[in-house]
């Protein structure tokens, strides 16, 4: 098969059901946009001062997506041999700070329905999940309609939840607060887990992907380590993205802090709820997040394309090649590894399985 | 040589200047306080609302301090086999965000007195670095005055400087501000280096200890990267503790981000400015630590009486007894490991070679 019959083909799904591995990347962002939804956003803020600015409809054509898409995200799938991309709109652009709650609900329809699109024309390689449209100060349970129309609806199998609408100033109250319970029991009811994402900073204290991200990650860790949301939530899942922040770096300050606060150990007070995914871009990471997480609790992911876009002079490898680093690690047995690169996703996205199918079916069809 | 007898004794500097190797901790806190200076503390605070309630003269027995200290910071240098700690007041105490300008001038200045009079009675054992009397939105270089205090009067190596005086709401531009630059001028006048290190939070999104520390480390090393700042300062050197937060369990991504963004590499623009402490409180953290940052830029450090108190299960030593892992690292020779545990200390604060004598002469006399 030629290079340009290999493009044009799309990336065909091994079949799950049939119990062959699949590589499952819980982690990508629609960051092959076409340059009108960038354009659409930037209307919809403008008119936020000036209504005349609004933006019309959106227009974009089916190949308009797949132009972007296919040298991006699809090009890096079949180069590294992953199958499918658990997919959300691009996180730094939910900009969840910006304008109002009606803003938010906005964008985050148009930005849900983009996704759609790219599952409806890309089945076997797309999984939909949803950004929600929070705003600061506004009760999260607000964002039950938009979660239920991407599950119901749309077919999708989990959310991103921002622990910090406020855009790098932190004034939500902590994940583990009631005011996040309404999402919290929708989320349960439905089945779908949240992977803990904010979007970009508009403090500048702050560095969106080089320390806003991480230091989200890490926060909402240790608020969970400091409450019982688990126990009134024992289904709950979250997904804590970029490899945890800085958790498993700091897994014995962790242990030890658990200890002497009298919580119980970390894997009974926590891994039965929280997953890390593999967001790490050199090998001593990925060693050492294998080394301290069990494996039952490491979901693959690279969120290509994404923070880091360029190849590692020290390997000639794209640094979020991540799948990779997991081939890597020379302690992880077979089992271990088909935990981490499709075994956990099915089990943290309790509707992934059903939707692969779904998805190939139409495929098929 | 009893128990008793041992304690009784300070613990012997190995006499530096002849060449023998030290374990110099480069990040001790003064926790084991007497209560009368947290009570102090109290009362200086409830003054702020009610004068009545300001505290009269504060009080401190050399025996209270002793008797604090021996059977922690003291007992623990024994008993890990370290020489001498740089030694500032407890860090999560400073509340920057309390109160006013005059407050934390105050209190930094008690504090830092307690830290002198610490040296004073073991001047084998502890090294001074200073607390400043930053408060938000205060311009940096109004601590200049304690700085010279502590540095020209008391013997004081270097300082602690907070970049969120605002206590986890991150209202303060970022370190590589101009903001900021008197203070850097002085410091490079002064030759001492800052430790960047917040406080304790009062966002309740954050845990001081858990993420908040670990945040500003990360948050921190971002805001250099992205920056000039040592081309202004080229001699001016900051340690980053907690082993630097999430940031060398994300090396790959830093070095990938500073490339894309067409940043020298790291080692170039960082590495003769930046530095880590080893507050990981495990072996695979400090493993890690010590495969991707260079041995030339860590320092040994390991924040007893600190964040984490108790023992780990897994191994049967203290958390914090950072000495140990380092001592674990196979593959740092003999060079490497005098680096860490001296001479780099001696490299990032030029005065403390000179200030280890002058406080073992006065030892002596």
């Amino acid at each position: 098969m030629s290079d340009a019959e290999a493009k044009s083909k799309p990336h065909r799904l091994k079949p799950v059901l049939l119990g062959k591995n699949m590589v499952i990347d819980c982690h990508g962002h629609y960051t092959s946009e076409p340059a009108a939804l960038l354009e659409y956003r930037k209307q919809q803020v403008a008119a936020l001062n000036d209504p005349s600015k609004a933006p019309g409809e959106l227009r974009i054509s089916d190949d308009e997506i797949r132009e972007k898409l296919e040298p991006a995200q699809l090009k890096f799938q079949r180069e590294r041999g992953t199958d499918i991309a658990i997919f959300s709109p691009r996180a730094s652009a939910m900009g969840h700070h910006v304008g109002n709650e009606a803003t938010s609900v906005a964008w985050s329809r148009i930005c849900n329905d983009m996704i759609h699109r790219v599952c409806n024309l890309y089945p076997r390689n797309f999984i939909g999940v949803c950004q929600l449209p929070q705003s600061p100060g506004v009760p999260p349970g607000n964002c039950i309609p938009e979660l239920e129309r991407c599950v119901n609806e749309l077919g999708f199998v989990g959310c991103n939840l921002n622990p910090d609408p406020s855009g790098g100033y932190w004034k939500e109250p902590p994940l583990t607060d009631r005011w996040w319970y309404p999402l919290y029991e929708k989320m349960v009811d439905l089945d779908v887990p949240a992977m803990v994402h904010v979007t970009a900073t508009c403090n500048p204290a702050f560095h969106t992907t080089g320390s806003h991200y991480l230091n989200a990650d890490t926060t909402a860790f240790m608020q969970f380590l400091t409450s019982d949301l688990f126990k009134d939530f024992p289904s709950l899942k979250f997904v804590i993205p970029h490899g945890g922040g800085a958790v498993p770096f700091h897994w014995g300050r962790y242990r030890g802090m658990a200890q002497d606060m009298k919580r119980p150990p970390l894997k009974e007070l926590l891994l039965n709820n929280v997953y890390f995914d593999t967001c790490v871009y050199h090998q001593p990471g990925i060693d050492l997040l294998a080394k301290v997480i069990p494996a039952d609790n490491i979901l693959f992911a690279s969120e290509m394309v994404g923070a880091v876009k360029g190849i590692d002079p020290e390997t000639g490898h794209y640094f979020d090649d991540t799948k990779r680093y997991i081939d890597g690690v020379s302690w992880l047995n077979a089992e271990d590894k088909r935990k981490i690169f499709e075994g956990n996703a099915m089990k943290v996205y309790p509707r992934l399985g059903k939707q692969i199918s779904r998805q190939a079916d139409a495929a098929r069809a």
